[in-house]
């Protein structure tokens, strides 16, 4: 397909497909690619246009070694060992036996002589974040981040023989199962009604009887991928001859029109009462007397007067709504969640974080060339600078000083001149392409190179040629 | 006129007037009598349609007893003598000298000795809860506030002659300055533009450059009447011969439209996103690429899909709008804002702040009849309960615990059982006519009258003759 | 006896002891002709010497007129008429049958209808703070405060025939039971323990079995007195044939020995530290091998060492003590406990409580005559007022603007001009004396005047003559 | 000497020593021999009892490599490459010119692309907890910390030729400055006056007239080591010709007598209270009038009196310390802030943390022998743990679970059953020695296994033979 152009799981494994993307030089298109790999051979735009959102889907490739390098049981020995994993923090032990679901965490460090005495005892182990721990995995769900335009996460899950570690549940977030180890066998339904179809938030545990009948029942083997709409409950459990090790990775978590109106509306109706007299006229003197709950069952044309006032007032809310300025807001928070970028070699060459200066017999060496009008910059990724109106203010928020650990730190922003807005502004939407320093609209040369060392010392950019 | 039936200034003061409005059996009927007289001889009817909210009016009534028994300078220093006012909280000392305003507050307790140096000096006295030291300012605005639908509030200014105490400002009330004593100079400006029509804060102090010219100008004297809607710009200034004490009595603060739909519109969306699963679908995945404020500017065919899906859905909205919910989230507020009401003889007789029972020579006498099946009882107000559902049960909000002291006591409420629903609806529907215990429609005649009691304990019911 | 000079309770109620010693004029003396006349004929020397916070002492006077005037039922009933008596802030409803101790406070204000509903089912009620609603109450508390150098409290016990309203309990203050009227049967007990002899808690309730054979047991009747200890447990029921109605006056709650040194030990260790380097000093290297609960069996020479050195510090500490400045703490707190003095007509007319300036007939009236270097003056009362160091600056505490509900002002003080530190402490030393105001040893005439006048508006101070 | 028999610099290099100290199987010892080395060749013994908290010492050892592997600007540089490293966090820019002390930390993380850039332009870099990058630093300071009994810490400064980054100024901790590279000119004063010996807290900057003359000014040298105890002023600037790089190992910082006394002194005064009725008895009548500064100048036989009385009860206070107890409290702090111990290869193998079990061709291998009754265990380091009374229950708090980073994790402790705390004091008591799990004095063999599995899995004991 053209989607999967360039992209195969024959016989490449995962680095050498990293390897690969670290050469395409747009990063949405890089991003664009990774996902394509991850659901292939179904292309991309027949994915999002049909089963997105809408059903289940299962990919069974009969091949144990397409997604090799992504993560394994023994990274995931290495990391316990090596990183400090804390229970119930990083890792939960958990067990679904005769319909009772159990959390077994002690306090404190998991060592692998804690967790795999659990393993052995036939407990399920979850890591929570797992790209806090593994390159691979935060480089992928940081290139799918740009895909979804929403955080991706993962989760990932090794299970014992024979057991099960959780019981059936739906989640709030689009799930793309991928097997990784061994097998899994995994039954799916569809949301019992109409009001479960795309939740906004997870269910509890579900008995079996509370479910009806799967309309999905499989073995996953490695390699197969199996991709579940929020809403669709499901359970999973090792046959008794073989461990299973899968990874989730999710998006969409609260990403949905009616997440972004929760932002809007409010500040619509600001904007209506500060420019529409109307909605700050009065309500009535006795409107208490035939409107509120004591009154609904009243039959009084006064009440019909209300109601439609109040829809008039509504329907002219559209009018106000400051929908760039809430998608900011939705942005800001993104930003927030994203994953810092996991640079190239190439990436690292030219930016802040790979600069070659360093400190060398005796003294500072490998001094970089100061950037000049000449210096040829664009944004080291498509999405890891954003412009944001804050009332006063215009802000840069970026991504690159986030934490590889969910929200551990602050957003980052800073404030600009305006004077610099349109030279930020051309910036991002030159990119893929390099501009030079000097032509970056602003008021003065100096300003130019000062406005490109500013970003360049926050990590937002990178050189055409290292430095 | 009709409306001003049976009311007049002509040689009755106010508490004969208060006497015969406590022969009015129905409090809504007793609160726009009360408002008839205050704004006589403009009726009310018209009042509201031509005047409130849109333009100032005065009354000049050439007679200076007209608002006799209000309030007095008398009164204002024995409440100083009597009770425990404080700087800051319930009076402020101010000035306006050559265009500047000062506040001259002292820590601690306002004692007539420093006060009254004050005012010698040339400083204006604003008491600003008047409601709180004078049963009678406390009497007219919980009767007034029956008319508004919305908190009656007051404020008493004292001024020296030939001085000055506020710079020009306009308020975020609708205001009816009463002129109780001596003559005030008064100059009112329209709205200086659109966005100042019925304002939602309050303007900081202008200069008398920033205002233009007055629409109004007047001597108020005693008796006299002038109201202003919020946004209209103000000051009043003391001739050098007199000094001038007047009440404003304000109402409809965060009354608006608007402040209704600040409850009703983040109600709506939550109802909408239970229910209808086109608020719950994911958003683009690529929306942040060309919506927002750095996009703004882009010509894309996808941002115009992306404003008409916004504006479809917030149309959608009004039909998921809970309004008779919102409505009681108001009116709980509203409640929580109430004086209580000051009760008349007859009200005091039937109701439990009146019981007669008392300790007399030893022992407890006068003990009241219990409440049977055959008590007549009615609300003692009509305003002064409400039932609200309040998601998971029923409550009864009131205001006959309420403080003369502004949120000084917590909102009022109790949960009632579902089964007693319909008989506190009853009740509440029947104001103001008297129904038996017996016709109350609940279960059982023993829940009849336990509800019976725990109303007339909590001082919400009252007997139609004394128990 | 010498004590009681001018003191009697025979044929002479409260309301003229209380006339007689406003004409005394230093309001120490005040204090103790009033203790006096509680406990008469006891002479205080004699009580303060043999029975204070050593055993209970009874007084029987056959004279159930002896406290009349304090409070009674009749009042108990005018108050809960009158004023806003909270349930469960102000008043307590309880019960004591079959050894089960109950609290039966609805929420909401307490109305004589549910308060006698209550006592005639055979309920205690216990007023919390009767001196916020009985001037009474509050003028005898605030002279007994004087007395005590503590703050004085008091709750008032109304129970019905044949009932008890409380456990049997010891608390942890001074109690004077003062019988007012009816009868109540009384048993006191000893302390169950040394450690229960002056005791920092209140106890728990305690089971009859708990608390052995009663020292005393008594009838009190209207007029009669008991005095009992902190520690002392006691229980009173009333007859079949009579209601009881008391008083208990308390006072020494945290006033001990113990109570002071908690402010005055950290401070010396503070101070010590400062100016000791041997405080300042290293613990040894090793301590942590030989000291500690899990060494405490060990037989370590070091550990002897260690015990002596530690002794020999604490020791020393005596030496760093700031004991003026904890006693200063410790006054500040009794300052914000004390009520405020409940002026006698002569104070009032010659203190800016009484400042005969009033508004008449248009206009300020009765205007005060200026405070000059001629005018003599003095504090209001000996203990209204106290200069305190805080560290930076000086400051002066006092009562005057206090309230009479327990801490519902902040402390009150304000700091003053380190030249005025001699001429307060000049004008405290004087009381009860009268001195002019040119008398003040300040740095100029003006000084002088305006110390004056601010101590004046505070109400700190009175003149020898009205204004 | 004696106390530096078999450590030596030369020619062996730190990570020699390491090796060697890993041998030596009492932790104790190692911490002694370790602080042996950082001094030599002044003797341990002498350096105690002669200079520590007393007076400085320099050792100059013409030797460049004796502290060669500690740490280096090459350590520093790979520590900015590869870690974390936040601007005001972990690392400060600091420069101190013509009399002027300035920061200059932006926000954000520390690359080498800015901090080289803030050095070659003259600033300073002072990391703060180089620990926490460094595990030599972190193995010396966990060792050292033992010697200490109080933590250890550590900051590494490098400072540009002929630039000075700090004001003088003293510290609270006593200074262990070591120099790793290049040169510093240090000039040290005597603490200014008595009050300024040990201080309690760091100074600020100071002026270079406030210091007087220097009691010691050197040229120090790679290898070379300067102490000072906190008090003595310092300043430290580098020569034209070099650079300079030093590490300050400090300690005692809160650890006087007076520290511990803190602890003490309230809790003694509460056992005095609960025990001596003296402490409880009420405060005199009267003591306000004649105590409390007011009337500190007075003259009366009373303040002697009250004077006496506190000294009596003070002197007694002595008597009810829980000087135990009290150190618990201290050692509770010094176990928090611990650094975990860093484990040598052969604690590693013997421990929960090194346990061989691990994934392995698709399932768990090399799982650990169980403990069992014949197994021979002992405590990982004589402090790692530590028996605590808290109160109620008894609680083992410990290093283990620390983290390199200071406080970064809560205080570790679990509480034990009484009946183990024998068990669990007896391992303590038995260190270095091994001793069998079927030694411990328990109540039943289950429990003695239970129990050093329980301490073995917190990482607090080691096994003599791996699992």
């Amino acid at each position: 397909t053209e989607e999967g152009a360039g992209v195969s799981g024959d016989g490449e494994d995962l680095s050498d497909l990293l390897t690969d993307l670290s050469q395409v030089h747009n990063s949405r298109e890089r991003a664009s690619r990774l996902f394509q790999w991850l659901i292939s051979p179904v292309p991309a735009k027949t994915f999002f246009k049909e089963t997105w959102e809408k059903k289940p889907i299962l990919v069974q490739r009969k091949n144990p070694h397409y997604y090799k390098g992504l993560f394994s049981t023994a990274e995931f020995d290495r990391i316990l060992r090596q990183e400090d994993v804390q229970y119930g923090v990083n890792l939960d032990v958990t067990s679904y036996v005769n319909g009772k679901r159990e959390t077994h965490n002690p306090p404190g460090r998991a060592l692998p002589f804690t967790v795999w005495d659990f393993y052995e005892s036939g407990c399920s182990l979850r890591m929570l974040n797992p790209q806090a721990f593994s390159s691979t995995v935060w480089n992928v769900l940081s290139i799918l981040q740009e895909q979804f335009g929403s955080m991706a996460g993962a989760n990932v899950y090794l299970t014992p023989p024979g057991t099960q570690g959780f019981a059936p549940h739906y989640d709030d977030i689009e799930a793309f199962v991928v097997q990784l180890e061994g097998k899994k066998h995994w039954r799916v339904y569809n949301p019992r009604t109409e009001d479960e179809v795309l939740p906004v938030f997870s269910s509890p545990n579900f008995d079996q009887a509370d479910i009806g009948k799967p309309i999905l029942e499989v073995v996953l083997e490695a390699g197969d991928l199996l991709y579940f709409p929020r809403g669709f409950i499901h359970q999973g459990d090792c046959l008794p001859d073989a461990h299973s090790l899968h990874i989730t990775i999710s998006s969409f978590q609260k990403n949905s029109w009616g997440d972004l109106l929760q932002k809007l509306v409010p500040a619509a109706l600001e904007v209506a009462m500060e420019e529409d007299v109307e909605f700050r006229q009065g309500l009535p003197l006795d409107y208490l007397t035939y409107m509120g709950v004591q009154n609904s069952d009243k039959n009084d044309p006064r009440r019909t007067k209300f109601f439609s006032r109040i829809e008039s007032l509504m329907k002219k809310l559209a009018n106000f709504a400051p929908v760039d300025a809430a998608v900011d807001q939705k942005a800001r928070d993104f930003l927030h969640d994203c994953l810092p970028p996991k640079l190239t070699a190439e990436e690292l060459a030219s930016s802040v974080q790979g600069a070659p200066v360093r400190w060398e017999r005796g003294q500072v060496t490998d001094v970089c060339a100061q950037i000049t009008e000449q210096t040829r910059v664009r944004l080291l990724r498509a999405g890891c600078a954003r412009l944001c109106s804050d009332g006063d203010g215009v802000l840069v928020y970026y991504t690159t000083d986030n934490s590889r650990v969910y929200h551990k730190e602050e957003p980052k922003s800073f404030e600009i001149e305006t004077e610099h807005t349109d030279a930020v502004e051309f910036l991002i939407h030159s990119y893929p392409k390099f501009v030079t320093v000097g032509s970056l609209p602003c008021d003065s040369e100096e300003d130019k190179v000062l406005l490109a060392e500013l970003l360049f010392k926050r990590g937002i950019i990178q050189t055409a040629e290292p430095l």
